[in-house]
């Protein structure tokens, strides 16, 4: 052997026993609660993926029968489940699998953008999809919301940006991006007039529908848009780490170019998506995820019997685009925020007052405003939620 | 609303029932079965982390209670986790979770590297050190192995190497990487002295360790390299997809720089890593994982023995540096060849007598020679394997 064993025995480090304790016997606090936490409500396991889990939990479970292309597996059935019915259910000519939405966008970016270029946004964009810019080196174009209160993203303005960024830059933006519907204020803007405007422009379109995949009817050929990312942990009732690209004919040869030497494997996908679990629960979950997409409707409703509950009580208010198109929402809570600056415990007395009554997923601290979202909770845990604001507002 | 629900629900396409059905209770076939393929079975789940799993299996579940960096998180302790106990265990000044090993190296090669720049690494690369530098268009400069039978990387050609690069491009190489060990013979180069090597020429190393990292000792410290990747679902008892990256601090301000508007968020990170379940199996298997590279040598003897008795049979040979070094091994399997020639199922037979006899992980229509891991096998399944092999070569 080139080293001994004795020698690397003799460079592992001590670890204390106290360190190693703190990894024993991990259990999540948080069940049980109702939590309006946004990022935690549409990734909650289904039954069906649930009883999945336990079998495909060893590191690559999925890749038992693989040719070498995760995303051809026959067995368990990824081929057909990528290629045949993600495709489908998002209106896509080709859909990818990607360990994020985030990771999703910077391939596209990647891809589709030089370093140097433009990079055309909306001012309600998460802030990843910035984070994914600059690791690209990309010039940011932002289109302004119209502030307080609706946050609204005027579709026109694209048609202005990028008229302003051919006149300064003299050349499109290379991509444009909507977010759709955003991760503050839950607006829906008209992705399609986007996407109308530019298509005009010949400028790709990405839409990052992390909170609309899975939740709502999304289609990328009925947007007309060049690409669509979702999540799966956070919209798809997925465990983490999973996203899903989905891409219109358009560039996906620029997007999906296989290797120079490894003919079977693409380039963007450094060769292969996610190796593990979180497939497993997209696909376990999805029967269910097509089938609560059909009931949106029934979520919109929710949102808004919430909103308007919440908004008898005097210094609550929605901010963003009314009657709310989504169940993730924006509060203004002026009257938790008066209470906190009596209150002996500040800001944090909202978190311990809605703990108290079981809820959780308001940022400890925050008093003035949040966000949290509805979704998939039942009628009489909606009731809940509000008695506890109602009840709460009452506190001296 | 800018979009009617009707309209959304027009353009939402059917999915057919019968591609639903598949969907529905996906069963592991593989279970109960000794499976020989190396990516298995490093990341076989420990029964702590297996405990965990249906706890955090949700979503984001792991970011409960997060402050805005995954990696800081304080409930479950990811924060002490990451930042004391992982930097300790591999000898490295920072830590970082990844996607997985491939999702650091071009990290690092992003990171490090400009396009254009040469990255030198060995023969044995795995592919996906390739695609990151051709996602990165880095030139690759590959330093050759010994060939049949050895496959060997000679450390000094580090130099002569480098040296080439220096004369053919007129500067060093932005980045030189060593598989440690490489995939395919568990060939365990001295990385210590690449490292010195390439310190000497002032040429950034990184090593890829992923079947290495939760099997065997690794210290960065002690190979005095800068960067080290390690794979959660190869080879430290996960859920897929996570990997770790180990940096000394030589470079680690370059690979950890923040955003300029984010100021919490890491760039080459995309603000934050896996988001998920895998994390919890990384935490909750540690304990277990730290103390089973303690008996790497067992490992080491048991893979040994196991090729002492397979040699014994004629026409079967291991590949590789000799005696083995790792638990990975390539094997030249001349006698079954020659079977499958005669037999009517022709290569394939190997893969089903192997399975008649519970056996699986050799790729079926493999029977000239494949690779095979003995790691985590009790000695009573060694010596089912081994009988396995000695009765498949009286097949006539």
């Amino acid at each position: 052997m080139y080293l001994t064993l004795d020698l690397l025995f003799l460079n592992m480090a001590e670890i204390p026993i106290s360190q190693l304790d703190r990894l024993r016997d991990l259990k999540r606090s948080t069940g049980g609660f109702l939590n309006l936490n946004p990022i935690q409500r549409g990734g909650i396991l289904t039954p069906e993926a649930r009883k999945a889990v336990l079998d495909w939990a060893d590191g690559y479970s999925i890749c038992d029968f693989c040719d070498g292309v995760l995303e051809c597996i026959k067995k368990p059935p990824v081929d057909d489940f990528v290629h045949k019915t993600m495709t489908c259910f998002i209106g896509a000519d080709h859909v990818r699998l990607t360990n994020g939405a985030r990771e999703a966008m910077y391939m596209v970016m990647h891809a589709v953008c030089k370093p140097g270029d433009v990079l055309l946004l909306d001012a309600n964009s998460h802030y990843s999809a910035h984070i994914a810019a600059e690791r690209h080196n990309l010039w940011v174009y932002e289109i302004p919301n119209n502030g307080y209160p609706e946050y609204k993203i005027n579709e026109e303005l694209y048609a202005d940006k990028i008229e302003e960024i051919k006149r300064k830059t003299k050349k499109n933006p290379a991509l444009a991006l909507i977010t759709y519907p955003d991760g503050n204020y839950g607006n829906l803007p008209d992705a399609r007039k986007i996407a109308k405007i530019c298509s005009d422009y010949d400028v790709p379109l990405l839409v990052n529908a992390a909170y609309a995949m899975g939740r709502m009817p999304v289609s990328l050929k009925h947007l007309k848009a060049d690409f669509i990312v979702g999540s799966g942990h956070k919209s798809m009732a997925c465990s983490g780490p999973i996203g899903v690209l989905g891409l219109s004919e358009s560039l996906s040869d620029v997007v999906l170019r296989k290797s120079k030497n490894y003919k079977n494997k693409e380039v963007e996908m450094l060769g292969c998506g996610p190796r593990g679990l979180p497939l497993i629960t997209l696909m376990a979950s999805f029967p269910k995820v097509y089938e609560r997409v059909k009931h949106w409707d029934d979520e919109i409703k929710k949102a808004r019997y919430f909103i308007d509950e919440i908004e008898k009580i005097e210094g609550i208010k929605q901010l963003g685009v009314k009657p709310t198109q989504h169940d993730l929402n924006f509060l203004e809570t002026k009257v938790f925020h008066r209470i906190s600056e009596k209150h002996k415990k500040g800001g944090f007395f909202l978190y311990r007052e809605l703990k108290k009554r079981n809820i959780i997923g308001v940022k400890p601290g925050l008093s003035k405003n949040f966000k949290l979202s509805t979704y998939g909770f039942k009628k009489d845990e909606i009731k809940k939620i509000i008695e506890a604001f109602k009840e709460i507002v009452q506190i001296k």
